[in-house]
């Protein structure tokens, strides 16, 4: 392992031996001489090797017939290589201005196969994302796609580094619960033991609002949450994963709405800074990092503004429609150079039981977050005092001895407090300027994609 | 939200008007003066209140009667506060070396009540395990549990650095899958779609594998893992956190040895400098930071140490037995002043199938680490080569076609690789002295236990 030199750091190192590993992009094989893009995580760099040909053996008297053969076998190795075998090259680096991939090339010693590839790639770049999914592990092979989970695994963390600076706690809610965490639609079951059923948690909204009433003051949490939802558009997952935060000592929905919008300038920053130039050369996308404040409309002049722009939002029940949240986000890009709006003041009624609501308005105290017209979060201020909670529960038709469990967090004494929860995959979507959050989760999970 | 001091903070403030919230730890309710201990998330602090009786008025002339009614209201409210009422107190701040809590006293001015308490705690520190775990959002207000989770977010996050600083990508495995991820015991079922079956992930071991067959090199998840495991061990549990790596172009599983312990060795040191004084004060157990490298024993002589110590293992399979791990566990702190130990060179028979073998030996190129007598991980390289994995397979009485999704992920090029997993309740229970995994689950999951 000590060997192995990273293909980025070619360009740095003293022309002579060197070694490298990775896999087999292409083939070129000429008769007097081959030449094999190799790529690793971190780049590509061109193989050469001049052909030994048996049909041309060498007319030099002094040379050694075993070197002969090896020569030979090397360039049969080379000419048989299959796109996607893996191998480790032991060569010559040598620095030249001319080749195009990254001014280095490596004039091949050794060659060891790790594993070979079959003749036959199942996929390309444009086979269709049906097909690009049943091969999952060759397409994530792409230099796009490669740099999609990079994107991912900084975004994270800057998340991460963001919250525990900030004295958060992590952490690591049950994804098996003993009733819904959220609605009784879209749930799956997991027989459990003793004829019991468990279900798979829909979200970690009950249990990271009883780390409030468990007094951690302020939590974080990156982690799968399941909804068996039918639908198949292109926002809609089975498996996803799910960023929340929830704090306490909140005076409104306000309060997160900072903390989340601090949190994603953070985040962007960090994105902006470590993969800006690779996002603009792979996806055509400037990240931008959003000013801080971000924008804040609430729902009811929303709907004036969209409805001054000539689009009648069809729905009945007072939300905004995925064209109505398109129509926004157009108005707040002109109006604000922003990428981001809080839509706020929702109505009781198009909102969860458990929201707080104004006492003089009698709307939730909590907003809906989009980003280049999508809506990435709900977040609110929760409702901490039961009596009041119970009410609001019957007022949706809930039966408040089934929410007993949850209930029963807030009969010990509970603090103010909210939180937001956030879609990984469609920040990430939309960031990087895809159609779908598919492309941009690790292995998709729908009502009809279980595998690989 | 901006007023809000946390109690940590009071000694270096000066003294006068403060604020603060948390929930009643105590009140002490004598007839001239009522104690309050009030704790938030950094610690608990006095407030104090002359006690003003309706039995005994002012006799003060120049008394304001309204202050009167205020005094008398706000000494009824301190009398009646159950424990656990969450509440923000507005008051004086008062340095006096006195006061055995942090040197500090507020006395009283406005307070607020959140959400009170049902005046009848329904557990105390000293209940049993499975009541406190019914009221674990109660329980967790202690502070030792506090800290168990304080410290998790540390030791997670030090990992996460040691980890993203070397340009590991971060993956997140789905967890329902088409087919078992380790074996067909202990899985839980989940009907899917159409009639079909999804199985929860025993393991992200398929998907982090498949990660290097995409050629992401260096990758690792935290995140959710699920057995159906009937057990009742203080080590086992039903769902679990997991905490996984994988990399590539290793010459064996000595390569993944050296990463794991060069990450324990950073994230134990992160935990002891943050936390050390408060584990020594609250748990009595000193941090001990790791040395590298940890000791290694092959299995065979594991097993000669411990017959060696008088005590004969029972098993017949050729593995070490609990007694057996605690037995090695002492002879390597005697030996060697150390708290880990890998013990490596495993048969065949007693490894999963997809084990990479020493080709000298016939053994496995894998490990166990133990952590004070105790297992918290497998590590290997695995078999990259898909007809060597398909025989070993096959010894194990596998069918390959069962596997073929998995098996596909190798057909196509693959490097050599391997990883490890590790359980976190494992590390956190036995760093911190803990008597079973339950006590540092946020929220225990087994056989009897769903809820809350």
């Amino acid at each position: 392992m000590s060997e192995r030199v990273l293909v980025n750091q070619l360009k740095s190192l003293p022309a002579g031996p060197v070694e490298v590993s990775g896999w087999v992009e292409t083939v070129r094989d000429q008769k007097k001489v081959q030449f094999v893009v190799l790529r690793d995580e971190t780049g590509a760099v061109q193989l050469v090797n001049p052909a030994t040909r048996p049909s041309a053996p060498s007319t030099d008297s002094g040379t050694d017939p075993e070197q002969d053969a090896a020569a030979l076998a090397l360039t049969e190795t080379i000419g048989g290589l299959a796109t996607g075998t893996f191998l480790t090259v032991r060569g010559e680096l040598k620095h030249d201005e001319r080749v195009k991939l990254g001014g280095v090339e490596i004039k091949v010693g050794e060659l060891v196969i790790a594993a070979a590839a079959n003749p036959e790639t199942p996929i390309a770049a444009d086979s269709s994302p049906d097909k690009r999914m049943d091969y999952r592990f060759i397409d994530l092979r792409q230099r796009r796609n490669n740099l999609i989970f990079r994107v991912q695994t900084t975004l994270e963390h800057a998340m991460r580094t963001y919250w525990v600076e900030r004295d958060y706690i992590e952490v690591h809610s049950p994804k098996l619960m003993a009733s819904p965490s959220e609605s009784n639609a879209e749930l799956f079951e997991v027989p459990y033991f003793e004829d019991k059923t468990a279900y798979l948690a829909q979200s970690p909204q009950f249990f990271k609002q009883m780390a409030q009433v468990a007094g951690f003051g302020k939590i974080f949490e990156i982690a799968p949450a399941f909804r068996a939802d039918p639908s198949f558009t292109s926002r809609h997952a089975t498996e996803f994963t799910s960023i929340d935060a929830e704090i306490s000592w909140i005076d409104s929905h306000e309060d997160v709405a900072r903390m989340q919008e601090e949190l994603l300038h953070t985040a962007f920053q960090a994105v902006a800074d470590k993969h800006g130039a690779e996002i603009q050369e792979l996806f055509g996308v400037e990240v931008q990092v959003p000013a801080l404040p971000f924008p804040r409309i609430p729902l009811a002049a929303a709907r004036e503004i969209v409805a001054a722009r000539g689009y009648d939002i069809p729905r009945t029940d007072g939300d905004l429609d995925p064209e109505g949240e398109r129509q926004i986000a157009a108005h707040v890009a002109e109006t604000f150079g922003h990428q981001f709006v809080f839509i706020t003041d929702y109505h009781p009624e198009i909102r969860a039981f458990y929201h707080m609501r104004d006492e003089e308005t009698g709307l939730t105290k909590s907003y809906d977050l989009l980003f280049n017209g999508v809506e990435i979060t709900t977040g609110a201020q929760r409702e901490h005092r039961v009596d009041v909670l119970i009410e609001q529960a019957k007022e949706k038709g809930l039966d408040p001895e089934h929410l007993d469990f949850y209930l029963d967090f807030f009969r010990f004494g509970a603090p103010p407090h909210g939180g937001f929860g956030m879609g990984l995959a469609r920040v990430l979507m939309l960031l990087l300027g895809e159609s779908s959050i598919r492309e941009v989760t690790y292995l998709f999970r729908g009502p009809t994609r279980l595998a690989p």
